[in-house]
């Protein structure tokens, strides 16, 4: 057992968290369920859209990202945190796509928490500056029960990943916050 | 009687309109009903958000737009498109409210035409660097009737009014090519 997975059987707490990885053509997802501090992989996809219009493109996605939320109920969303370039129309497309993924977790009542790129190469990898095979690896390493549709969905579970890790972070604090109170 | 106006007189096509002009914190929406070719305001508005997290903000955009939708039943939707500039992150919020602009006629089954700009101003106003003030007397001119409630208001019935501009030259070119096939 890893010291991370270690770690994290100390929390107790029960969510189910989707990790989105957005993207116009491809949106990555991935769900994981932490009980007892440990994660367990649910399920993993990626939502695609045609070539058509944008605007049918955004509701392919939408209708796709939505079934996704009705199968699998997650209690808690994470979306990767847009990089923004020098290339204005890719940002714009990206800027689009990722609207939808912060959009359908805001319409099921979740608070949909945002970790930059680099955030979250660093608490699943280590560094920050990992590429996505390197990702895939650990992500595979620490869910090795998951069957893993691709890149873009070990993104996303790798996204998921993060958000657990900074909840336990956030409730250790708030215990020693009350320990210090007591 | 305005030589365009005249010109609309010729349009023999009942649509209603709706044009958007995107933006997150205020979205402007205007509705128009084409009827024997000449423009009939029907109503516009503002659709607003607050100044909480961008998921719940895009979620605020999508349900005061979806009730634009629901009370005005359009049969056509028209959208400014984003002008990108070297400003990336303005550029990236702008596409995300835009997202929201094009996903809500796409999910109520519409197609979504798109126009530039400066083709909006050259329609409405005559020329293409047209400023705001410009635009929103040239709407009043052309609507006389509509109470219009502000700049991002007018910009979107402009839009709306391109739109049934478009629409007019596309019937007139089909007309003229079927007379000479005949």
């Amino acid at each position: 057992m890893t010291e991370r997975n270690s770690v994290w059987l100390e929390q107790w707490v029960v969510m189910r968290v989707i990790g989105i990885d957005p993207g116009l053509r491809r949106m990555g997802w991935g769900v994981l369920e932490i009980e007892s501090g440990t994660p367990c992989h649910v399920a993993n996809g990626v939502c695609t859209s045609s070539t058509g219009p944008l605007a049918t493109r955004l509701a392919e996605l939408y209708g796709k990202l939505s079934a996704v939320f009705e199968t699998h109920q997650p209690t808690e969303a994470a979306v990767e945190q847009t990089f923004v370039n020098a290339d204005a129309v890719g940002t714009l497309k990206l800027g689009q796509a990722r609207a939808i993924a912060l959009l359908v977790p805001a319409l099921a009542g979740l608070d949909v928490a945002e970790y930059a790129p680099n955030a979250v190469k660093k608490t699943v990898v280590g560094v920050g500056h990992a590429d996505k095979s390197q990702v895939l690896h650990m992500v595979k390493m620490q869910l090795p029960s998951a069957k893993i549709a691709g890149a873009d969905a070990a993104d996303a579970l790798a996204i998921a990943l993060c958000h657990a890790h900074q909840n336990r972070m956030s409730a250790k604090l708030a215990k020693a916050l009350a320990r210090g109170a007591a």
